[in-house]
């Protein structure tokens, strides 16, 4: 193995940062794509930067606030989080007591595992259902959690989601919608309304997910919830600060529900490219991606001997996309223990910079380059780290 | 009672907000004094911003900040947290049980209400002490908390600090300090150490606190604790985000104690002026302070008849300084349920903008005015709700 712990994945990070500060450094830092689809965004203003010096600003930008969200999100008012895990446990620590039970709906497994914890933090009892028909809400129910769409994407239907709120809210239970990407995947994608237009008492978005915000959670609810999950962070240090609250302002107002569209039709295109040259590719949402399986069968099907495992290979074709073609794909630069599924995602900034065609290209050279590189250990283990 | 409830408070609020809005927006903003000491602050260059929009800037500022870090703290390594409440409750999460006990030493009650709201959120039992003498650490007790400087700024002595600690570790027990305020306030004007240096495993302060930086806490520590905080803090979102983390940098590169103790020698300068003309004033570390009994009392000896409650009478104060002498105190802005104390702090960016005898100059002229008016409610009201 050349990446065989987290102490080597930290050092090919490291290898990975090198080659991206001497791109900005030498002032060809515009040429790198951050096709991530995970850098989120800080969109400011010199003024609005400068108000965020004063007292005064941060209570202006939650004003501001206060429209852009319900105008994304519906509900009667909203609340910033510092984080979608924030307002899971915020919203948890508000509504739920020792003993309750919480029961989750959502399309698939594994639900985001911040409702468990929070779960287990109050001492709640924790149930989760992907089957409509199972679905039973107990008596000692405090909180309906519904996920609009999961951690891969998995988007629930508006109907079941109606229905999961109508069986909660005839028990009198509030429901709380997990939005984190569903906001915009939902609305946007596929057609459905805003969770707090579907009956929803609290849904919660992450403003860096398929739009430019920063990392950050958008809770949007009726008021008497959301001013429970105010005090609640308030209290534990859990809602967004200022610097954020401004940033998100400004990514709700950029958002266009098009982009979005078009990064579907863009990865559309992209896809049946890629589907005549390779086997290896899986279609997300919002982009494409090749899995450490699938990239090690693709190989093997094409080189003679090559002795790299799958997660080393994705490392290397990782950083063969950054070095080669200024690309940043996740494996490069993650952190310890993150998935190395190489994706390509067509609503990141970044992929408006460049043309499909250029995109389908950078990939399949970097691939011809991945089959020369790996069949050499030693070179490989050049590439990954940078020596 | 001019100001009797919250709704009240929140349009006394909205009348100082439209007062300050109206400055900034005519171009006059630069003319306003935040004299609060509340305001932190957000210092970021252009190109600093720029890599706020790539997935890479994060992780850059995550590592620039811990040499930064260390030079302020000590300590082996740095965490950054969204609040210094968040660092209270991700440090109780990662190493206190259910049962387990939690004993806070600390100059004067009150202690910080968050260390006890996260004891009681994982049903710790909580001891707080302000006597060595009677300072006892009961062998179930899983953290020794120390406080260095309460919210009133009452600050511990070292040997005190020392003590408390060499207790703690002769129990094996870990010892965190609450060190909002005191990181710097301790170090810079009393010559104490920080908190690390003297022993603790682990310690927080605010950011925005007696420095320009965001809204935030800062943890430092002994390696092995930071991680298990760091860990229960990525679990449920209380992490500092990348904009936030990016100002506190620079903040922290900006930080000269020099500053710090230059505004305590002004504030002497200030206290001696006050102290000739009025008997109402009281001494903070970094500025003065009028209390709204104090307030009331001296308004008493000088008109005959005055109606206000004492409350109304720092919040009409407050929106004089505001009005007519453009000093921003925090009762005007403040929210629903805030001290209604009146504080001028020296060490606010924007005393900097002003000569001591400048300040005192407007807060002389601002008590005559409020001497004038208070004799009348109704002219009162239109100047508290701006009318």
């Amino acid at each position: 193995m050349i990446v065989g712990n987290s102490l080597d994945e930290l050092k090919k990070r490291e290898a990975a940062y090198e080659i991206i500060k001497d791109s900005i450094e030498s002032g060809t830092g515009s040429q790198l794509y951050d096709l991530t689809g995970l850098s989120g965004g800080f969109i400011a203003e010199e003024e609005e930067l400068d108000l965020l010096q004063t007292y005064i600003g941060p209570a202006i930008f939650e004003d501001k606030l206060q429209d852009l969200g319900i105008k994304h999100m519906g509900g009667e008012k909203i609340f910033a989080l510092n984080r979608t895990s924030s307002g899971i446990l915020a919203s948890i620590l508000a509504l739920v007591s020792e003993g309750d039970s919480v029961v989750h709906f959502l399309k698939a497994h594994p639900a985001h595992p911040s409702i468990i914890r929070a779960c287990n933090l109050v001492g709640a009892e924790y149930k989760e259902y992907i089957d409509l028909d199972k679905f039973n809400i107990e008596n000692n129910t405090a909180l309906v959690i519904i996920t609009g769409s999961t951690m891969d994407h998995q988007v629930l239907d508006e109907e079941s989601f109606k229905k999961v709120i109508e069986m909660a809210h005839n028990k009198n239970i509030p429901v709380f919608v997990d939005d984190a990407s569903g906001a915009r995947l939902r609305t946007a994608i596929f057609n459905q309304k805003p969770a707090c237009d579907l009956g929803a008492d609290l849904s919660v978005t992450s403003t860096d997910k398929l739009m430019k915000g920063p990392r950050g959670g958008l809770m949007a609810g009726k008021e008497n919830y959301i001013n429970m999950v105010k005090a609640k962070s308030n209290e534990f240090g859990l809602e967004a600060q200022a610097p954020v609250i401004l940033a998100m302002i400004n990514a709700l107002k950029e958002y266009n529900p098009q982009n979005l569209r078009d990064s579907i039709s863009k990865k559309d295109k992209l896809f049946s490219f890629l589907a005549k040259s390779f086997n290896m590719f899986d279609e997300t949402p919002t982009g494409v991606m090749v899995s450490k399986e699938s990239l090690k069968k693709e190989v093997n099907s094409k080189v003679d001997i090559c002795n790299l495992s799958d997660t080393d290979l994705c490392f290397l074709w990782s950083m063969i996309l950054l070095k080669f073609q200024n690309i940043i794909t996740i494996p490069a630069v993650s952190m310890p223990g993150a998935s190395t599924t190489i994706r390509v995602d067509l609503s990141s900034n970044d992929s408006n910079k460049l043309e499909i065609e250029d995109i389908y290209e950078k990939i399949f050279k970097s691939f011809n380059q991945l089959l020369e590189v790996c069949v050499d250990e030693n070179l490989s283990r050049k590439i990954i780290y940078n020596l």
